[in-house]
């Protein structure tokens, strides 16, 4: 029974809401995975979402309220009641917990939590709200399974079955220290082979892969794609065991970053999304596009400091929208290519001088032949000659401009803890169009 | 013993083998995880990277194999002997070894699969590279656990010992018809709980979660993300069973995408790397150069037709480039976003009227902004009342259309199944370049 939002079944369901058919929402709504009951609740208005929420049992109810799209959980969090927080709050994971919480103001949090029955899951969560949320330590969950190193096969199974209750997905067994060092990891897998009495010791696999709290959830997706990864565990600086970060969590780490470097090469600075309100989106977009017409009037004041020239020599004006318009388009070819260079690490063991020169080979060539054809363009209709030298040599000049430019700059970004993607946004194609007219009038000037 | 490749490390590996010093290769080296021995052989040259291949035991070489770049796995391919990858891929995963196998000529491939002495094997790799690659049958792998929904527990866990000795990560198990339909799932928790008299009839999940062979990779990932799964079961339209994908293979799916819509962005039309030649760099980026100086040429055919007025008001030029960078930079702000909301689904229920509108109104608030604060600044430095409202009214219409076509544009690409991320390249940055150049001449016209 795959699950389909059409239009049609949400309108369906928004007409069972109308008419109170409760048992139209149990059986054809809430008989769904929660991830799909999630994209309902997403879909209609708040009070619809509420009317289907009121209908399902706690436990289910918790399993979708983890899954909702932020700014609709937002909206359920507003409507309920500290105690009906706490009470959801308790039947889910300790990582899911914490993000459903992590934007409440912490009058609520302290609230909510403290008035947990079980002050270890509490604590727990607090604890866990303490990191950074881009962090590992701000991604993991404290539940996994452990088995202490000196056990055997047999106890390790009667301690699983305890362990396992609690926990959905049961991927790798940590193996502990008695001072909950992580000392390495056992499959389930092998369990299905080993004898009771073997002891941990002689089956475990060391060296176990494993990140810091404090590592970066981009790091984190990086080491997990490396080595393939469902799940890693992480340790605190000393080795000890502190929480388990399963694969789901970093793919949606890894959708966001992807979707944010995109936005930043638009000029948008804050995370937006389609569904958003047009005054949040304007607000994400101005600052930008306020950078874009401050470099506009700086181009005009280039322009305008030739204005005689101009006068006399109006074709010059023919080809400012060309030259621009490479020099935007050549920076931040070089520049998206670095960043994903820079985030992939496989630029590591290329120089600075390196990176650089096979960036400026390839704009001497782009630029070569695109200087040419222009030339050729000119000629064939006619243009004065000064008019194609200068086309020609100030757009070979801009291209290689940008392209230094475009590889230069993340690099110095990224060398000083900036985020590099920042060079793909209109900032650097700004700079790039006034250094590029610059270049472009001088150039005329010295052939008129 | 966190691996971790330095520029020394890299350079103590590359002495070692200029010594030939098997010792320190072998317990410096050897005795990391795959995916760290991968690494080391991405970095170094031909030569180095053969020496440490040939000190590898065959199986540890399979498992380097696979994690290798493409590049470097294909000068491997190209130095081994059809016999010598028979015996490599013999050691792999299904669907490893189809990755592995892929770009190989045909001939290559029917020799190196017919001289496999499983024969089993051999037509499960070709049935696997009769796959489209970007589906979910070119991802998958024929390896996984599957348990008939008539046996009971025990009779399942003494199956399971047999198949999971072939498998590495074993998280579900399939429950199949006697036909092989996919009926549901077990996790391997339940047999941790379970009486070995129990039929598995009474302990499996029905209504699984499955994507059909024909499903586009990227669907796949979102089917994935969506329900927080770490594998999904592949089957036909007849829902047999017929192989399994693990997140791992989607997650390198995602990045790659991510990094193909950015390159689209900035008009890259092959996949690139930062560590590709200046010559393929090159060619991959000059297509769309191309483009963007046709869209140069037709600016300056557009301007060239106001000669005359340019000559009598060269302050005209000076806001050429504000008008031409404000249209790309507003243009490409709304299809970015337009084709993350369409990437992620989000869009679905929103009339094409309604995202235009939305669109439209958040032009209008910027639009009006801008030109209210060009004005200004004309005003302040006493520019002639006629730029001032001709650059103000220009600005105001290139806003509007620019975010009009942004949005446009990309839905009508995804309305004809052509991917929307084009529509963030440079060819709607040039289009919306002239286009504003024409009104913004138009309106000079009407004023002057």
């Amino acid at each position: 029974m795959k699950f389909e939002l059409t239009k049609d079944f949400l309108e369906e369901i928004i007409e069972a809401i109308e008419v109170d058919n409760v048992q139209f929402i149990t059986e054809k709504v809430l008989k769904h995975y929660p991830a799909d009951v999630a994209e309902v609740l997403d879909a209609v208005n708040k009070n619809q979402a509420q009317y289907i929420y009121q209908l399902m049992d706690e436990e289910f109810a918790s399993e979708v309220l983890v899954e909702l799209d932020e700014d609709v959980r937002d909206e359920f969090l507003a409507s309920f009641s500290n105690s009906e927080i706490t009470t959801q709050v308790e039947l889910m994971d300790t990582d899911d917990a914490a993000d459903f919480l992590q934007d409440l103001p912490d009058s609520r949090k302290d609230d909510i939590l403290s008035n947990m029955e079980d002050v270890e899951l509490s604590s727990d969560i607090a604890n866990l709200l303490s990191y950074d949320e881009e962090t590992a330590g701000g991604l993991m969950a404290k539940e996994f399974i452990c088995a202490n190193v000196d056990w055997t096969v047999g106890e390790t199974l009667a301690n699983l079955r305890k362990q396992a209750q609690e926990i959905d997905h049961v991927y790798t067994v940590y193996v502990i220290s008695e001072h909950n060092k992580l000392l390495g990891t056992l499959s389930l897998k092998t369990f299905l082979y080993a004898d009771n009495e073997t002891p941990i010791k002689d089956l475990y696999r060391p060296n176990p892969i494993a990140v810091k709290t404090s590592v970066s959830d981009r790091e984190v997706a990086v080491v997990m794609d490396k080595y393939d990864l469902v799940a890693v565990p992480v340790v605190n600086e000393a080795g000890v065991l502190l929480g388990r970060i399963t694969i789901d969590d970093v793919v949606d780490v890894m959708r966001e970053d992807a979707e944010r470097d995109m936005q930043l090469a638009t000029g948008v600075t804050e995370k937006i999304e389609a569904t958003d309100s047009p005054w949040i989106i304007t607000r994400a977009r101005l600052p930008w596009l306020l950078v874009g017409m401050v470099g506009g009037i700086l181009g005009a004041l280039v322009i305008g400091k030739f204005e005689g020239q101009l006068a006399l020599f109006p074709q010059l004006a023919f080809f400012i929208p060309l030259i621009a318009a490479m020099g935007g388009n050549v920076g931040v070819q070089s520049s998206a290519l670095i960043v994903q260079g820079l985030a992939n690490n496989s630029l590591k063991f290329d120089s600075t001088f390196a990176k650089i020169s096979k960036e400026f080979l390839v704009a001497i060539i782009n630029g070569a032949i695109l200087s040419i054809l222009i030339f050729g363009y000119n000629y064939l209709f006619g243009a004065d000659y000064r008019l194609c030298f200068t086309v020609s040599l100030a757009l070979f000049a801009v291209i290689l401009l940008a392209g230094i430019m475009g590889t230069l700059v993340p690099l110095m970004l990224h060398k000083y803890k900036i985020d590099p993607a920042l060079a793909t946004g209109p900032f650097i194609t700004t700079l790039n169009d006034v250094l590029g007219l610059l270049l472009y009038f001088w150039i005329g000037y010295a052939f008129y």
